[in-house]
């Protein structure tokens, strides 16, 4: 059985998760890891079944044993070292979002292309058991024509204010994982975008010209009806739910929990908390998405979910930024 | 034990409803009942059991021993009715919604409280056990301050033709009890109004000006946002739920089932259809309405659900359909 | 509409929930009640409302214009006014059990059949909305032969220690609605009855030479297999589930709620209790085990749970009793 | 970080599935398998990765490295192989049943004690989320004293023909779990076993003198009653929920879905089918299992499942096998 070879920059806490999961896959092996300074990985795990640890880019990208590459720095040098790898002819895995910028996505996907190398972004989601299982019923036609999607995506408490400063605002941080679930639900594309919010949370945010409760609502080109309901709180854990409703049916994905243990007493009749957040919820579907990847290259077959992909969720989220901003219907043909 | 006296005016099928549950209560006795043309109750059980079947509305209205009138005739009679009953002294309830005119409804209520009458609208929801108890639960602070509600209201079929055609739109006849319910649960006012719709379930609404999908963006004073969601068709039967999100956690009225049975075959585990419309999913609310404003008026308490309550929902309705039409969003205090 | 036209013997608790339930119905008429003392009657509804009151039985049983008595009176006396009823010629409703001894019951049953009258026996929960979806759903095939039923049945508190001297034992008073219901639910009869019982909620039951905690385990001449788990006090609220498993899946039948009501905080994820006990539960079921009685008299059709059902009923109780105190399984051969 | 050094005998599908999980652990490492014949190993994973492949049992007893022993290979084996294990020094981690003789699982008990190793017996349910979190619940005294444990445990379908025959019949191969369950969940020995069975799903069971359907109803030293109810076909598939009722509540674990998707059409409501069998719904189980093994070796801690709960499980197998044949409850002194 062969394997694919890869290596990865940027050992912070999404790297690291990558590099354990790569470790214990049969279909794809960890050549090197490369970070701006690689002193917090002494001791660990990876640094006694990783052959190249290097703070030198340039290791992995000149390694010709190595077929690809797991983007996982900081969102503002994605799109530098997507060209970088295009230009070694590496596939590339890269976190999401691409960038901030458009021009800069742009310029990254058009090497990407050029290159003719293979580019999945972290939409890690679209592996989730139950989300995918949601979108197969839909293609299957188990509901007919889709009329509405509700995505209900709540985290379980806010990230720092160091995280706050630097992510791009919460459309981009967030909700950009909820824009990639909402077109890969959907057969159609996004015609508008309209946003309310609020700051409920934590003052925090506003200092930050951020939010941290929104109700984001699309339409479609088909007439397909969506809606985003966003909040960087929730004290109960990590509600991740959606619906499809459509002409012959619904459909819910509902919370996996902590256990399916329910407890009846004289006070209450509880039943166990959703899981806590991503790293528990989405543990399997970080485990698919390279699994995923890596056959691709073996069989070099194409994605499911691409570097257009990661473009358009951009897009969606740039919109929800200026509809908010501007108070109004942003249409998709202005961004 | 002193019954409240009452008379019908409009007995079609949500007058023979309120006839029926009379009947059967012990607080509340069935004095007369009039309809513009009463042949169709030939042979019923009201007209066995009511003392005055009558096409004369000053036959009610002149009676004594009435200390209370049902109007349950069609919208465009509401205010006509209400200013009569007032003037006559009668407490009134009055069907939702109270007209389709905000001049008309406003006239109407001076008159109400020139006669010192009660009135109470017909917003039977909040009778219903669940959604009552998302109410109470939220006034005892149990998931802190409101930062979200949604509202899942899908009918099981569209109405016919000629109903479509003069109900005054999906706003006025159907999101109406949405609007009502979310002021219902929320502690806060309307802000502004937002609206995104489509024609996806037959093409006779459109030939209406009516929309049969939408949702309804709604923000509050105090920061609380809000969505409906409406489908003119739920082939799965009637959906009825409420989410409220606070900052301590989240409430759900999840939908009444016909049965409480599951069956694991091979081919599928089943539980059983939301029940079928409103008739089965409020029967309880329908008694329970009435049971309030009867007791009401014995003890000359104050109602829960009253004119005031009736012109906020159909100002949220006229708002809804100017956003609709207008397409932006619409603050309340236009209207 | 024609009227049955009834009397009841017996105005306790169960005697006056059917007397309200016949008042609200269309289908039946109360004509008398009779007591040994009826002063705990003055100034109820039911004294405003039915004609005779009487502690005279006589007064009902020579009325002509009554069709069928209900008897609910207590145990003891059940077999006598069986006998008298029938000898009257009235339709019978017979509160369970039917009575405390095999001879007795017999001969009550072949007064009965003599007089050629009707006899409904009270076992309500044949009539609960998720019970007899259970039967019917096996009726039709949808999991084939019946290997298996599982049957949960569980009081909210214990009953007061008068009841408790008086009530025959946990068998006969608590268990026989769930030979009953095993019954109702199987298409075979019992072949042999084992028990293992402790006395674990309270010393009460122990000096009374009674259980309160029980698992009767029943094998069927088809080879079905059963349990009955029961016990006198469940604090969380009255435990009424079924569970039958079958060639081609298995069928759940599980307690209603007071609401649908789901709360998720930081501390637990909660839903609302089962409803508290029987009057709760089994309102509905009331209401319809008296409606189905009277429409039998009215079209003189057959009825679905009759003496036959009470005498089987009685018979396995005899056998559960006999099973406990000689700790061996019992044959029902043997009853 | 230090490993656990081990060796498998008997590469079967329980032995290989060990063998996989011990491949991705990181605390255990697995230096030799050895089967009776090991060609169906080749070209295997196994094979590449597991230095040393044999058919002789004393390679790996004298290899000085290996620390503990996994022993899967058939039932009748089991014994020699401990004794073997704990002449040469050896941890044994073996599978369930550990025999169908006493006097040789007592033997093998003593050469355990002996040599001071450690054994653990393969009760993987034990390490089940959902019946781990129930086990724990009961500690903490959430539901006070135990009244009655109801356990449910039912195959997807029939095992073949060649398993049944040398299986030692259902109580030995499949309610084995079953037993060592209501051990781990009571706090006291089981005082009596009663049976009823039949057998509903396969003559091929009456072939060899076994059952395939079953109801097994234990009484406790403290006065618990428990019901096992066991079927070797469920076609919706692998049912194992238990339900715990106490002085103070209830506690329930539901089976595992395959997803947590619910769709609602016209047709009908479904959820998704429980996880298939054993491997998918105790994967997580599996791994835990020999983690905890591991640690234990490791950190010379004492291990939750031992040689005596093995032995416990096998006395209640016996006494139910007994209970069935003599058609009597069996007390477990005479064991």
């Amino acid at each position: 059985m062969q394997n694919a070879k890869v290596g990865i920059i940027g050992a912070g806490r999404i790297g690291q998760l990558h590099a354990n999961n790569i470790l214990r896959s049969s279909q794809i092996e960890l050549k090197g890891i490369c970070d701006i300074n690689v002193t917090h990985l002494k001791g660990t795990n990876l640094e006694k079944y990783v052959p190249v640890i290097t703070e030198d880019v340039s290791v992995l990208l000149n390694n010709a044993e190595i077929d690809a590459i797991f983007i996982c720095s900081s969102t503002d040098t994605h799109c530098h070292y997507i060209s970088q790898c295009a230009e070694a002819g590496k596939h590339i895995f890269c976190e999401k979002p691409i960038s901030f910028s458009l021009e800069e996505t742009e310029q990254a996907l058009s090497k990407v292309k050029e290159a003719g190398v293979k580019l999945q972004i972290g939409f890690n989601r679209r592996f989730d058991t139950h989300f995918s299982k949601i979108h197969q019923l839909i293609n299957d036609g188990k509901i007919g024509n889709t009329h509405m999607i509700k995505i209900t995506s709540r985290d379980p408490e806010p990230p720092n204010e160091a995280y706050i400063k630097s992510s791009g605002g919460m459309f981009f941080d967030m909700t950009i994982h909820d824009f990639d679930m909402v077109r890969y639900l959907s057969n159609s594309e996004v015609k508008s975008v309209s946003v309310v919010a609020s700051n409920l949370v934590d003052p925090v945010f506003e200092k930050y010209n951020d939010v941290d409760t929104a109700i984001i609502t699309l339409t479609f080109e088909d007439g397909t009806l969506a809606t985003i309901d966003n909040s960087r709180k929730a004290v109960y854990g990590y509600d991740q739910r959606i619906e499809v409703f459509g002409e012959d049916g619904v459909m819910l994905a509902e919370n996996e929990r902590k256990s399916n243990v329910k407890i009846a007493t004289n006070e209450a009749v509880t039943i166990d908390h959703p899981k806590y957040f991503f790293l528990d919820r989405y543990k399997i579907a970080f485990e698919k998405e390279i699994e995923e990847f890596a056959q691709s290259i073996l069989d070099n077959t194409s994605l499911s979910c691409t570097g257009e992909d990661g473009l358009q969720a951009q897009k969606l989220a740039i919109a929800a930024k200026k509809a908010w901003v501007e108070k109004r219907t942003v249409e998709m043909h202005e961004i």
